[in-house]
């Protein structure tokens, strides 16, 4: 469940550009890989420290910077000065509760995006990724909660499967956003299966977890729509080309993830809507249960409140009640007061309570 | 019912262009039929291979491929290649949760589409269509749920019905998308019958069932409306004649299909606000039967709960109560109690509860 | 009440410019009045057949053909193919369940309307008004639902009332839209009235018929919508003077109706957001008078439970109770309850339950 | 309360430019009150007859014209032949249900506004106030409900306080503007007021007035929003500048006047969004009270039928009921029964209902 | 909570630019600051008159006037007189219900702003900032509720930290909107802490106070809404830069603060969203709570109801009751009764209301 709090506070009142982290702290690692690679040769590296990022700096090849986990600040402080970063674009890497934005510094791109996880109590969790497009570099942030996101990219460059050794660092990060938008499918895979059964749950047997289900995944779809709209517009922003690090030749890769993100929000939508009708489903299964109780008290209070007083009378102590001393007296009113319950219950049967 | 989960996550991780059918997977066979005409003459053949495809490639009469069944992949991977589509539209074509769009590649104009069913069990059932509009040569691709959506189409052909023999490859295009935007207007004639059959039943006899069907009526509202409204955008494209391929005296009926469009979406607005309405009667229709029920329940818990009391007087065992000793006291106290009993009755018709 | 169900559905699968009348079948005539006029003439006459009216087609005066019933189709083709109008015009006018729209067919414009009346039983009835404007002449085609539709214009005209013979065609036309756009408010204040009845209802006295009132009241005003919506852009295409057939002078006169249409669809705005507000009026009118009756059920019932019970002690047959035989134990018991009740009562009247 | 029906439908059928004044019939007099000013000079006058006007043409000085009452329609008529205005805009003058709209003639420019007035039985009452700005005068048609609305523009003519003296008589047109404007906020605080009271009834002792109360506003927040949204186009079309009517130098003021438009309609959302929150407090209260009531009913039936049971069953007559020989049985049940009633009572506290 | 009604029918009736100030009287101090600074030096005064101020006018360094407490009028009116600002000015900076906007005056930019506080009783106060930006000075109006709003800023250039001093005004002025904006964040993370409390409140033990609490955070919400909407289209007017006031090298970060305010609003929908939500799980576990009252009365009424006239039966005074002169018949009866009252519980199990 995505937190409504972040530590955004922390920032108020420090001069711009100032670093600060404002995720949830951690003591794990920074991993820092490196690959290199033109059409013909690879090389992967881990860094060990971040001086040794510096070397790679004027080399023709491609070179993809995947840092893993920014709590680190003044890594990320050392790379933004030797790369010339604006300290703003520093501040908002370490910031991590940006909504996704493009902006064009001219001599590079930055991008933010946020991936999604599924966590094992089917939570859904935010994790912002940084990308920056120089001319030929990508260097990719993230806070490193799930570790194999950008996996098959890696084996792609090192198999050399796919257009992906003959293309530019744009197509690059053509194919990291494509992975992450591809990943939003899976999460909302899961999403539609939960929706598919709570709507079967409804029609069965709704019940108070019910409704907090309904609520919990309505709670989610805002979070998720927060996220996934401005992506809409950063991606279209690159598509039309406004900025010469991204070739012709990518457009029309960018295109096609433009469509999938497209789709995502389509489907977001959908959901919404499905889970607004649901609740109202919802509320009209409870009447419909409140309904059927009262009915069941009134057809039952309604017969034998009547044969009560029947009886009642017949209980009464006057000395003169000539109907006492009748010898078929009992078994009279017992046919009278079961006459009284037949008929009531067949008034019942016809106003259709039964 | 349309599946909230496609099969889209199979595709995660895959370099872009990997072609992956994400339809449902059917056994059934593939009929690729081939009708070549001009004005005077015009051919029809059953494919048996798709090689056979390639020797009509540049022919001068019109060529129409119609690709019924779309999960033998190598199929459209050759077609592909022989015809110089990009992969990316190969792609789009065999996965079946697109949403209608149209993308200009100079060469060729690539449009996918929604066709609408109506099954048995009253439900609506959709199936992509991707046609590719090329000089003088349309592909249509259809995931062939229904067998005969086109065979109006070629009747006019064959037949030299219409305009159709006249023009070219373009109108060809437009009579296609035509047919499919004709169809709508079937479906959502027995969705208004079935939305009228409600309204009537709403009146007369709400039940538990009324509501599910209105909530499903809702549901298949919600994804009419994600087919239908892009493809308003779709026509617009096309009709607005920024494509070389489609000609001038085209454009007239395309907006024609566009002004259909227009109205489609015009009604599945009214009738989603109908359903709306709907939903809202129901809840009241609800609540006033509960107050029937609970009206019921106080007229006559509040008639025989005050006289049950009056007997229980009677009924104690005090030895000086006077009234016991009366003559009459049973028939006076008879009288009293069916004097309290009426009033209570003028009382309720005076507050118009009876 | 408007139906949902057209009988558009017939036309699926026919080439573009079938020409199918989708409207009722009516067997009713055809009535075909044909009027020219000039500043200084004018001649009225009723056509026996359709021939007739090809004679008017190059004069000098402006001639206004209005043609009332339209199902006999080949007049309508007769007359399409004198006078050049494209199939898909024709195939419009016969298919009465279009939207206001217009067409510039360079020669002529072709304008949609919907033309609105109010039948006995307080339903509104559409009624698709198509009007073609060439250079002199002015073409009305319309159902003959209602017979006088324009009868103040044919009077205006003979009697030579206000500006129109003076100018041409194109003003014809203006007086025509006029008529009919002046006519919705007629409808707007029947419902008006019909509103402010069900308000005050509302407040005194709210029934189950109330409901179903608002209800068909709301379902009109959809349906009123989608009629109106459209007419706003329709006359705004005609005032922004794209077309040459309107002339500057009339261009004023078409604001006018411009801004009348605007009012048109703020009313049905208005009405539209009041009747919403009165349906949830109705829903707490509903449970406040559940409140009601439930307080009624517990203050009966939370008197005399209690009071039965205490009767119901000294109806117990224990051999040793001693109150039984005290002289004056009936008399305390009842002073006893008396004073039960009486408190009771004053703790309701406290909590203003009474 | 205003009213859903005018009286437009007296109009219907006439030609365009007939004067129907469709406001209610008052046999009030007349007013039509002249300033003429200069920086130097002015001179006030009361006319007696419309002729005196026209005198006032072609004179040099500023003029201003206040025409209060509008029921005599032929003093309009002969205004409006020496002023040489439209026909139409004489129509509008008239005809009381316009919404706000700016009219360009050329030689002038013609508005229309709403006045608001707080009636005694707490209602907003419209007034249409019509402006017509020409090179050198003013226009302003008043309804005349409130006698003293430009009184204090008067004032600051004859007492030349402010710039107006200096000034032309787009500024008087400004000024004119702006008391309407400025007297909305006087309406919306005393809206603002209801609202409160209305707020802090709800939470104390809301009953059914507090939910028509609440209705009545949210009525009267309808009509205010169709009355001022149009407002601000007005303006905005008259700051733009495109009428050389229209000064430089009183631009500035309009921006201000615009402003404060756009301050008005956000005041007016906010209310309407406040009085949706308080229906819905208002419906949760009722379910609230709903509950508590039957709590208290479920609360005494729970303890004492089964009490009443007990009793029953010491009611018997069998012969052999060894209970009611024991000496002590009658206080050994009525301290079994005390004992049930005070563990119904904890069980109750426990569950919270007490 | 922020007030609806404010004092603005104050100023109806007077001319425009007449200096009210329409805020809360008050008798606090009026405190005026002046800081001028460039790269070398900095000079920080407390001004004891207003006429101190005017010395400053022509000095070549960046001039920060900072006045605290508006309520001195004729301080406003002589510091507009000194730096020529325009009376309409003036009187916004007085006029405290202004929604943000800004204005360009040429040789001065106006910007109005709003800040937040938190008070004790936990409810945001809002505070007008007007701000002018002019060659080489800024001037700040506030209200003064919050007296150390712009102390973080102040020491920034004290202590020659960040960039603040080797930049001009315009840098100066974005220091102080970006001080603002980010206030705005610690508003909204302990509203989002308010409402993650409610939330769980809701979950655990919802009570007629979080119904009020929720109401509270909905109204605060709407006034935020409306306070920081315009905010955004205030700071894109200044980044797009049609101003020479503002340097190219301050627009980068004037886009900072930009997405920082779509952020705060992404933030206020995101919390909308979900206070609207909150009220349907309220409302459900009302309707929930119904059931369970209604369930238990309904169990414990259809239990004891037949059994009490069982029992009632036996108490009857008939001569001829066979069954009274059994010797087992009493406890035959005792025993069918616990078999009735079993049976009921196990049909109850079954029904799942047990």
């Amino acid at each position: 469940m995505p937190k409504l709090t972040g530590k955004r506070s922390k920032k108020a009142g420090l001069p711009p550009g100032s670093l600060v982290h404002t995720g949830e702290k951690k003591a794990g690692e920074v991993n820092i890989s490196v690959i290199e690679y033109d059409e013909a040769n690879f090389q992967k590296r881990e860094l060990k420290t971040i001086e040794e990022c510096f070397l790679l700096k004027d080399r023709p090849a491609v070179t993809w910077v995947d840092v893993e986990g920014i709590h680190q600040i003044d890594n990320i402080q050392k790379l933004g000065d030797c790369y010339n970063f604006h300290p703003l674009v520093l501040e908002d890497i370490l910031n991590t509760d940006q909504r996704p934005k493009i902006e064009d510094h001219e001599n590079y791109l930055y991008i933010v995006l946020k991936m999604l996880h599924y966590e094992e109590k089917a939570e859904v969790v935010m994790e912002q990724v940084s990308l920056i497009l120089g001319p030929n570099f990508v260097f990719s942030f993230r806070e490193g909660m799930e570790k194999n996101v950008f996996h098959s990219v890696r084996e792609r460059i090192i198999n050399s499967k796919g257009r992906i050794r003959k293309m530019g660092a744009d197509y690059l990060l053509y194919t990291l956003i494509d992975t992450i938008v591809d990943n939003y499918f899976v999460i909302l895979e899961k999403m539609g299966e939960n929706i598919e059964r709570l709507e079967e749950e409804l029609i069965k047997n709704p019940t108070k977890q019910t409704l907090h289900q309904i609520h919990q995944l309505k709670r989610e779809m805002i979070f998720l729509t927060r996220a996934v709209w401005p992506l809409r517009e950063v991606i279209n922003v690159m598509e039309r080309g406004e900025s010469s690090l991204i070739k012709d030749s990518t457009r029309i890769y960018l295109r096609d993830v433009y469509d999938h993100t497209i789709r995502v929000i389509d489907s977001i939508e959908t959901f919404r809507d499905l889970l607004s009708g649901m609740l109202d489903i919802y509320l009209s299964s409870i009447s419909n249960r409140m309904n059927e109780i009262m009915k069941f008290l009134t057809i039952v209070g309604t017969i034998f409140i009547p044969l009560t007083f029947v009886v009642g009378i017949y209980g009464m102590n006057f000395e003169y009640m000539p109907e006492l001393k009748w010898h078929s007296g009992y078994f009279t009113i017992l046919g009278l007061m079961a006459a009284i319950g037949i008929s009531m219950l067949v008034y019942f049967k016809r106003k259709k309570w039964l």
